[in-house]
């Protein structure tokens, strides 16, 4: 089979002002980005705003193998086949980060035949929204640091800042760093880090900001650091939300583009799926309900934690409700999840997937709780075994969900037209979404929600600092925030070492912190890496581009 | 008067794909950026290949005060003014950097009503070539620190490495920092530091480059460090030269904007004009010339910097012949040549002029050596007074430079009609440039042509690691190269505080660097910042934008 990245060069891509055209935008509210990428403004958002919304669909996942389980190729690849049913259909997904894609994990716009394009582009600076979220987060530090050298009048504690610098690349040798060094011009010296963009706080509020006036308010929010005197300092305290803002003039506009087939893709945002909230932008996915009759978008990782936060902190703050949910399961991750070693996973053994499926109902179970129409999705692999399929069937007739086999990474969307019907019909179901808990109980009630309904948890325990915050973040007023709980994505527990549905574990919550800007409060089980680092041979080694600009290697 | 902001704000620009139809650019060969910005690529250098190239009038200036003295600006507006005589011709300028937009400088895009638009995108992220250098720094750095961790095979010596990282911001807390803390799984502690994206050899290999072939090929070239038993390592030796080339596809192509005169202006690559040779590409120079029957280009700070390195390393490198050369004085300069304190300068003080004159002569003098018509051109401000501008004059006249007021600032190209006929007359004089040194020379005959020749000192002296440095390139093969020598730019010495036309000194060479990749030597002479910092306010605090998006306080 053909590598991605081939096959996205063969394809034949619409120019953006046709596949706008057919969306029936105009092309004076389209800002071109090269022939096949655009960012849609506010004059459109403005101009569709009494139009009636589409169906909202959610795709997420069982706990995955290390790999990956296609959750964005079957977002594509169903988005693809709801057009082949002459459905008007637009995909919401997130926009992929540059760091990865010279790590192990290569892109991230879909795969095989269900792919975004132009997929080198996206991969790549793509419309230069992740550059403008490192640059507004990197001014925010560099005038935290001015504001000590220059006198300190704020009084901030160099040893209480919280917010941390942000690359977009995979550097572990950023993560703990000492800035500062030099003598008295070149600084105040102090311990610092950088995350990975995607971790920055101004990705997660981009994704939640309504408007550029909301954005600014949300900028100026953030929580920087301590005063000397425990105080706490925001970024409207060093007066540069305006100028933070400005860097994000563009950014915060929803990027469209097409998918293999020639499908409408609306690509914007990606906070993580940990530490943040895991879903593509607010304005994304509202503009692409107003342009579809049905908006198909997804979340990171497994249901536990993309699902999860899309339903109780994206949802609830853009008063959203999504009409059906599906949830993909892969053979190799239900084997991973009954015990099966990495190396081991292409072997047969539907002894082992029927031991994994306990994660498959628990993940169906919890969307079920929602309140909203939950379909499964078996996206299938070239290596499956009928036998092993058959155990996934049987586990979903019994549970009474619907299912179909999806195969869009080798046929595109004429592999998920089962799918695609399935999921219309789930959307005539009434639905009655409601968020897990209410956002006015206490933080550790929250969380306790969440630990026991999503994870199975049978209890939380804290650590003192996570108590101590808590009371803080009480102190500021702030406590009436919905929480977002980082953890390990490959375990419904805080132990990536628990596969299948752990039962009777504590969550170990170590350190509660404020997201005042995103407006939640993020609470850490275990240790959640926000700078990844580059594998013995990182996949750039492999990447290549000749005289002709043909670029190879991309994957 | 109003703000640049203000007037660049009220511009009625033309659609780019009509401004490069006046240039006989199709549209399928623009890659749009919005509807006022574009991308020039490879096809339409390739088609225009065997068009005759156009005269190259080159920009330059006295040695400035700290706020510079409108050499951008002087150049729109000469640019304007070729167009008022309805000449065809392209400007050529430098793309700003974001870093000192929040700092104390503000844009860079010009100035009053000779500027570039839309000049808030310029100054904020333009095309993201910036950026796009910024990553391609880093995942270099990256590489580095993540081979050292993966066991080390090529032996890198961690107290050698000499590739810095990159950020586009002005942050002085980043120049002197400790990386790789924080245990084994977070990297290997080592000395590092950023340097401002305009400072990376990828920008000045940018600026450099004939094509992808000849960008990657460099980039392969880039020496980062030496092993422990002191052998060079280059960036093809981490194997990634294909996928940073990859990260500078469409950073390598030209773009295309507007004056505010609907002139065409391409605007490409920024490097520093110390520690680099401070010009914008040989690409977009090219271009403009196969476009233009004139291309009006500039280069950073005064002439002794820009202008030398300009004419000794790019025309060089390029094949590229000027046919004239703008000297840009200012009365403010000058008295600040003269011994005038800043805070000083608005006062009458015709006999401070007068002493500062010997620094416009060196300049002119310096220019004539390399056997191209010169001519000045004085930048006139609001608060310069009439017996000022007389002694400039009275001294031109002595010197037989042709000379005209210019004051494109306030009018645009009607105040630069005078300036732009006698440059047209210029171009017309038979010229016979050559640069300054043979490249082949032994690397101290070279600094010491242009410390004589150009700076007007009485000798050179080296420290012993500038000397074991300069062994170190000889051995390595490398000191054929054009010398690119990195001092104040404030001075034609190497000591910021001795202005006009200081003699007899003997310039201090501290440090000799190979930039292998971008095809030049930096000899160091004096502390050259390649970080700045930002100021008591910075800038930031004015800068602020609403709800519709209007940006205010960028200046």
């Amino acid at each position: 089979m053909k590598s991605d990245i081939e096959i996205a060069l063969e394809c034949e891509m619409k120019p953006i002002v046709r596949l706008a055209g057919e969306l029936g935008i105009k092309e004076e509210e389209l800002e071109p980005y090269g022939h096949y990428k655009a960012k849609l403004g506010q004059p459109l958002i403005d101009r569709l705003r009494d139009r009636p919304d589409g169906k909202l669909v959610l795709v997420t996942a069982i706990n995955p193998t290390p790999a990956g389980e296609g959750k964005t190729t079957t977002t594509v690849g169903l988005g693809e086949a709801m057009q082949k049913l002459g459905k008007n259909c637009v995909i919401a997904l997130r926009e992929p980060s540059l760091g990865p894609v010279f790590g192990v994990k290569g892109g991230a716009a879909g795969g095989g035949y269900a792919q975004v394009v132009p997929m080198e582009d996206i991969n790549l600076h793509f419309t230069g929204d992740m550059h403008a979220i490192t640059a507004a987060n990197n001014l925010i530090c560099a005038a935290v640091d001015n504001h000590i050298q220059q006198g300190n009048p704020l009084g901030i504690d160099p040893r209480r800042i919280t917010f941390k610098r942000a690359m977009d690349m995979n550097d572990r040798a950023l993560r703990n760093i000492v800035v500062g060094l030099g003598g008295p011009l070149s600084g105040v010296p102090r311990q610092d880090g950088f995350l990975i963009s995607v971790a920055s706080e101004i990705m997660a509020i981009l994704c939640l900001a309504d408007d550029l006036k909301d954005l600014k308010e949300r900028i100026g929010r953030i929580l920087v650091g301590y005063t000397y005197e425990k105080e706490p300092v925001y970024v409207r305290d060093l007066e540069i939300s305006g100028a933070v803002t400005c860097l994000l003039k563009d950014a915060i506009n929803p990027n469209l583009v097409q998918t293999l087939e020639g499908s409408p893709a609306i690509l914007h945002g990606g906070p993580f799926a940990n530490i943040a909230h895991g879903c593509n932008s607010v304005r994304a996915t509202r503009l692409a309900l107003k342009l579809g009759d049905y908006c198909i978008t997804e979340a990171g990782f497994g249901s536990d934690l993309g699902a999860e936060k899309f339903l109780d902190i994206k949802c609830r703050a853009a008063g959203l409700a999504p009409s059906a949910i599906v949830v993909v399961a892969t053979v190799r991750a239900l084997k991973y999840n009954g015990g099966v070693k990495k190396g081991d996973l292409a072997l047969e053994d539907p002894g082992a997937v029927r031991a994994g499926l306990p994660n498959l109902q628990a993940h169906l179970e919890n969307m079920r709780k929602y309140g909203v129409p939950v379909v499964a999705a078996i996206n299938h692999f070239a290596g499956d075994f009928d036998s092993e399929v058959a155990e996934v069937a049987r586990c979903l007739d019994e549970m009474g969900v619907p299912y179909a086999l999806s195969d869009v990474f080798s046929q595109g969307g004429a592999g998920g037209v089962e799918l695609a019907q399935l999921v219309c019909r789930a959307c005539e179901e009434p639905g009655r979404f409601a968020p897990l808990y209410d956002a006015a109980l206490p933080i550790e009630e929250k969380i306790g929600a969440i630990a026991r309904e999503i994870y199975g948890a049978a209890g939380v325990e804290y650590t003192s600092a996570a108590r101590q915050q808590m009371r803080q973040i009480e102190q500021l007023g702030r406590d009436d925030l919905p929480v977002c709980i980082a953890k390990t994505q490959y375990s419904l527990s805080d132990d990536p070492k628990k596969l299948g549905r752990p039962r009777g574990f504590t969550l170990q919550v170590k350190e509660v912190r404020l997201s005042s800007g995103a407006g939640f409060l993020v609470a850490l089980a275990g240790d959640i890496m926000t700078m990844p680092g580059l594998p013995p041979r990182p996949a750039a080694c492999q990447i290549d581009i000749d005289e002709d600009g043909r670029i190879t290697g991309l994957f």
